[in-house]
């Protein structure tokens, strides 16, 4: 992997570089949307293509469960599996189980005892959400994993701490983080020289002090990217915001920063500036399935509109003027698509997704434009 | 509305036609994908386009109740709505509403009463399925809504027959068909001349003497085209095609014949060598988002194959030799379309429809062809 700047903005931190990874070369800022099971809900990889997207996020919790990370290994890798020409960062299941973690809490106490929160130094115990059965993370299986996936950007487990933590909580769990991520860069010695990348993931909730710390562990550790985890779990934007501008500034300046989770389209435009070049969210088609849209006039401000609850029903207007996504410039109006959302209907969803994946990806290539 | 026959077979009753309505011209024989909710499920008006589509149908039940003929009218109609730039036939909502009846037989006596089975001359009482709400259809209101949904060609109200039903229940139901059409005919007369078409439908279950009598009654009508309906509602494959080669010979030779709801390849093949030009169904679409697909190697034998159930989780291979389909052509392999259709991702879902559609379509271009 190879990071260049290619230009830095004097004003604040926001920086243009080129990211050459294994299977392609990628602009930042830039945003990958979240390929889940290896698709982006219901859209085609020459979707994606046509969309201008350059590296897109697969999930390794859900591979790893189904088709299985040797499956796709016999593919050819998840590239290849997917019909994606380009390159692809897989996180580390670390969010996933998680996630888990937070719904155990309603389980009995036999499955309560194998939550996260519960978790030992040596890894995380979690539960598949398919069928129950048992399963166990360590930071060297979830790079195993990874590097059978055939990913370009590796992540490392973390414990993404969950909110409200308090301040011994978060420590502590920044904490495991660390450890894992030492074990994670000890293992990675091994294979290196291949091509593919790294990154480290800094916790530490909304507490100034954990994070600062939790910067210094995970630079000293010297992966070739850097990521902010723990953030847009529930914080709300004015911690997410601290957060940003707490560990932007401290970040090693020759490495990738990535944010892990961000996407509405405001905290994307602030955190590029202290100095963030990479996000993901699911938000663009999540958002999109539920028949909400982005519009934008100035491409500062950023509005929500449901179309499902037009005000005229017969609104023959295209979502957003001058929008070139494949829904308006193919002049599909927002009644038709409200009354598809409304009627279940898949190609709805479709549109309004395109819809949102277009406007988050031309605001990336306005930012880039920008600095 | 205008149908020219192009080239008839000398070995059997098969016909290449040109169908030539009021929003543009279809070659038949001609096979209609389903746009039930003003969209083939999952699929543009654009990949309809690409696939080589000239007719597709729309349902008149389900635009009726959502989001009303009145509101389509106001956007210009069914093709302006759906952004589908060719002609659109919508059927009746007869079936629609004879598939409710069977339904209602689990419900209260209170709705009993009001089932199609009991229904009077005058029209069909029906209960919405996404409220509840009771409406009434009758042959001259279908005749409204359709015009209102600015179809190219109109369907007469007609009562499917269920099956089994008794010779005298056949009889009394096909009569109940043909004074609908009668009243349709009568209606229809104040308002031809804009282009538009209306067609009768042949109904008479499983029963000789009552089918020749209906081809007689609705033939006598002189409606633009002429339908076969009441097959495919479960009588199987011996009983199809005995009503389609009693049938298909009586028909007035000058119009375009119509046989409803029928999609398997093999039943397309059988009724164009008794002088069908006209066929629908949402097999290609339904059979897609559960993952089976078609596939031939001589397009006379087709299999059916549910790529859920690989033998080989990891088929590299496309779904069908030599298919020129948007999945096969980008070389989707079939084990990726099967772990998305497992994984309920739509993605999955409209590959397998994508195929489909251009297995069916392709092979009305060969019959076509053949002819």
């Amino acid at each position: 992997m190879k990071f260049t700047i290619v230009k830095k903005n004097k004003e604040n931190l926001s920086r243009r570089g080129r990211l050459k990874l294994y299977s392609g070369e990628v602009q930042t800022p830039v945003f990958m949307p979240c390929a889940t099971v290896g698709a982006v809900k219901g859209i085609s990889a020459e979707e994606l293509k046509s969309l201008n997207f350059e590296l897109i996020l697969s999930n390794t919790y859900h591979l790893y469960l189904r088709p299985g990370e040797k499956e796709i290994r016999k593919f050819g890798g998840i590239q290849k599996f997917m019909n994606w020409k380009g390159p692809i960062l897989t996180d580390s299941g670390g969010y996933q189980v998680f996630s888990l973690g937070k719904n155990f809490r309603d389980y009995t106490d036999e499955i309560q005892n194998t939550s996260l929160v519960n978790i030992n130094e040596d890894g995380a115990w979690f539960k598949s959400h398919i069928d129950g059965s048992k399963h166990f993370f360590t930071p060297e299986k979830v790079i195993d994993i990874q590097k059978d996936l055939g990913s370009d950007i590796i992540m490392v487990l973390d414990e993404c701490t969950e909110y409200p933590a308090s301040e011994e909580r978060a420590a502590y769990s920044a904490k495991m983080t660390h450890h894992w991520a030492r074990r994670s860069a000890n293992y990675w010695k091994r294979f290196k020289k291949r091509g593919k990348a790294i990154f480290g993931i800094v916790q530490g909730s909304v507490y100034k002090n954990i994070r600062e710390y939790s910067v210094m562990q995970i630079s000293a550790l010297k992966f070739d990217g850097i990521a902010v985890g723990g953030v847009s779990v529930g914080e709300g934007k004015k911690h997410m915001y601290e957060v940003i501008r707490w560990v932007g500034p401290l970040l090693p300046k020759d490495k990738p920063h990535y944010l892990m989770g961000v996407g509405e389209p405001e905290d994307i435009i602030e955190a590029v500036k202290w100095g963030f070049d990479m996000f993901d969210c699911v938000l663009p088609t999540r958002l999109g399935r539920h028949g909400t849209v982005w519009t934008t006039t100035n491409w500062i401000n950023f509005k929500k509109f449901d179309l499902r609850k037009l005000k005229l029903r017969q609104d023959k207007k295209i979502i957003m003027k001058n929008c070139l996504c494949p829904a308006c410039s193919n002049k599909y109006s927002r009644g038709y698509i409200g009354h598809l959302i409304k009627s279940n209907e898949m190609l709805g969803m479709r549109l309004a997704s395109l819809h949102n994946l277009w406007v988050i990806n031309e605001l990336m290539r306005k930012i880039r434009k920008s600095i």
